[in-house]
């Protein structure tokens, strides 16, 4: 009767338990690195998204006009909102302020594989410090949290730029040259074809040949780094090309060095970043486009009224985190956990329910009847949410004081005394990625 | 620079993890009954909304025009979305369907003491069963989670009642009685003045008397049920005290009878409910509203085309959940947990970052500085971030093959090898309660 807006999800248990592991996954490794979870609301004042990126960005966004009369716009992204939320507690919070959070934003854009109108991201941020330990740690935690999904360096690569490089070296030409548009041409690179690029890097000021020339030092590989210092003959370059440098040696220290490619060709979309920048990469190329990304964006926060606070950050966001996770087969089987169901035969009820619950202290996923069904149709359910073990309590057996266990797998059954059960029966905590 | 919207949030870290600690007990004491993880949208057609309680309602939402000319509102509570959901694959679920899920919904209200624009609920439901055992479930999901925050039977109790014995009593006067008017009535009983209150109750058709009558007989104790059969001589009214007897009787089975009171003058706002409904109230009364509430709503999946399906459920409010929390000062701690600082002094980075691996490889949450500090700037931070233990990595120690722990409770410091650190120091899963 009901139909679902065009480009948001339902998600049912099974799917959602998958997703759930995966972002808990994500989560748990930034926790590990003393991230801590901050929550956020879903709506800011519209002017927030608009004074950054123009009017026309409002077009983009679930924006409207509240019934208090406040412009107000669903958020498409958490990073202004973490800025605002830094400015307001500037002098109480310590640095660096490590916050982590995991929650859906919204985009009125088209829908399309990997790409919803709801969507959700695990945001894991830095702010405080410039140190290219910093960096290195985001691009760690990153690494981390892809290893623990159980991705290895053969499933993805970590582009790594630097914003800075880029402005220096535009910098170095001889024309008048609107850096904002040149690195969002940068950015379209690998989406668009060749002469619309090069259309895009004229239209920003560069002639011809300078857009050639400037398409050229993109190419230049990690041992040429130099090179671009004495090209641009700049301490602007020189700076970047070193703090680049510094932080792709950080990485070594943090154990992600081997999934780390320079790539000057990324750029990242959004102007806010300043420093080091990288997208994640599926390596084979199935998963088109980039996995999630990150940077440094040092000027944000005093962008928004704060002092200067520089930070760092990135965002995997899930649709396309999934592509990458089902490509390379890590995806979390799909099927629902029970560890017992009780099967309540005759009038039971009171039994199973104390069973049910000794079962439940002990950290046990635990089910039992609650529709008065019959013996068939209660095993029938025990089936489908795929219980691994069956207490059957039936009236005969408990006169006998005794319960019967029936293993779902291999249909064994046994009786055991209901004094003894389920005694010290507490449950693995690997069998629960919860646990 | 920017303020948040009015009636909206940011959540730090101190008080977001006593958030999630909350929500996480209760949300894991309705998976130990084997509810599963849904994930559900932020928007939805307002008009499944409109339909269901007038046009008027779309003023207390945030519904809007999006971009592409649906009328849409943000969701203020779940039901109308599950209940979409069962609809939309109720042939391939299995039943007794039993969902769980937390997230934030969105109300155009006046903000208040425990009541925001955006408020935080954890949705507990069972589809597809109308077993008196479900409702006690649903009770003993309710009781479980109260106590596994620390509350007892002491701290709070459920007012226990029917829709269909207040539906059966009304009908059974000599009058053209509205009964949904008449139960909103009820509803608003102790938010109102008596005077009120009898005006609501005669404007939905009951005379003055009648009224009186009517609120005499919500006064009638549990041992006198059978009363009101006798009073009102209907089948409806004599099978709707039967079911709630048998509900409270099932209660007793799932231990959850102490926390139930028979309480004839809760009648819950919302116009969907058919069956038992309740809500938890502070037994001090210091929380002056309800905490939460909950009950049955037979007739809403068939309301949405599908095809008939009971449904009880009942949903957990964070806002006033806290404040119950705290008045009976079971709130958790809102302290940062760090198990481990790493201090880096010297060039240690490299070895600093091995040790902070295999220390987070074992479950611990470590820090290490990312900003290029003194040795004194460290222990501050470390300090900051209540860190249990320091790991002090100096390039002598090194030397030594060494490394320095400080408990940071005593003071005390203790030399122990780096090949033996971290060694087996695995966290004990009961010290973080995610584990």
């Amino acid at each position: 009767m009901y139909d679902r807006i065009k480009g948001f999800r339902d998600f049912y248990p099974r799917e959602m338990q998958s997703r759930q592991q995966v972002i808990e996954t994500v989560e748990s490794t930034a926790r590990g690195y003393g991230f801590r979870p901050i929550g956020t609301p879903a709506l800011e004042q519209a002017k927030m998204y608009a004074d950054k990126s123009g009017e026309e960005i409002l077009d983009e966004l679930y924006a409207f006009e509240d019934r208090g009369g406040r412009e107000v716009a669903l958020t498409p992204e958490l990073t202004p909102t973490v800025a605002r939320m830094v400015v307001a507690r500037q002098q109480e919070l310590s640095k660096p302020i490590k916050w982590v959070s995991t929650r859906p934003f919204w985009r009125y854009e088209e829908p399309q594989q990997g790409r919803f109108r709801e969507f959700y991201q695990t945001n894991v941020d830095i702010f405080g410090t410039s140190d290219p330990a910093a960096d290195a740690e985001i691009l760690a935690v990153a690494g981390d949290a892809l290893s623990n999904l159980g991705l290895t360096g053969e499933d993805f690569e970590f582009h790594v730029s630097h914003r800075d490089i880029l402005g220096g070296l535009l910098e170095g030409f001889d024309a008048d040259v609107d850096t904002t548009a040149a690195i969002r041409a940068v950015d379209k690179r690998a989406k668009v074809d060749r002469d619309e690029y090069f259309e895009l890097l004229e239209s920003a000021g560069l002639s011809d040949s300078q857009a050639a020339e400037f398409d050229d030092l993109l190419g230049t590989p990690e041992a040429d780094l130099d090179d671009l210092v004495a090209f641009a003959g700049t301490d602007r370059v020189a700076a970047a090309v070193a703090n680049l440098q510094a932080v792709l040696a950080a990485t070594e220290s943090f154990g992600v060095r081997e999934y780390c490619t320079l790539s000057l060709t990324t750029a990242r979309g959004l102007d806010y970043y300043t420093g080091t920048v990288f997208e994640c990469f599926d390596s084979t190329g199935e998963v088109s486009r980039a996995v999630f990304g990150g940077g440094r964006y040092d000027d944000l926060i005093e962008g928004f009224g704060g002092q200067p606070t520089p930070a760092v950050g990135f965002a995997p966001g899930y649709a396309t985190l999934s592509l990458l996770c089902q490509r390379a087969g890590v995806w979390p089987e799909e099927t629902l956990q029970t560890d017992y169901y009780v099967l309540q035969v005759g009038d039971t009820q009171s039994v199973a329910a104390t069973v049910a619950r000794e079962l439940r202290e002990r950290g046990h996923v635990v089910e039992s009847d609650v529709s008065g069904r019959s013996f068939g149709a209660q095993l029938e359910y025990a089936d489908s949410i795929n219980a691994e073990t069956v207490v059957i309590v039936g009236e005969r057996d408990l006169e006998n004081g005794e319960v019967t266990l029936r293993d779902m797998e291999s249909g064994e059954q046994t009786q055991v005394a209901i004094d003894e059960f389920p005694g010290a029966n507490t449950r693995p905590t690997v069998a629960n990625f919860e646990n």
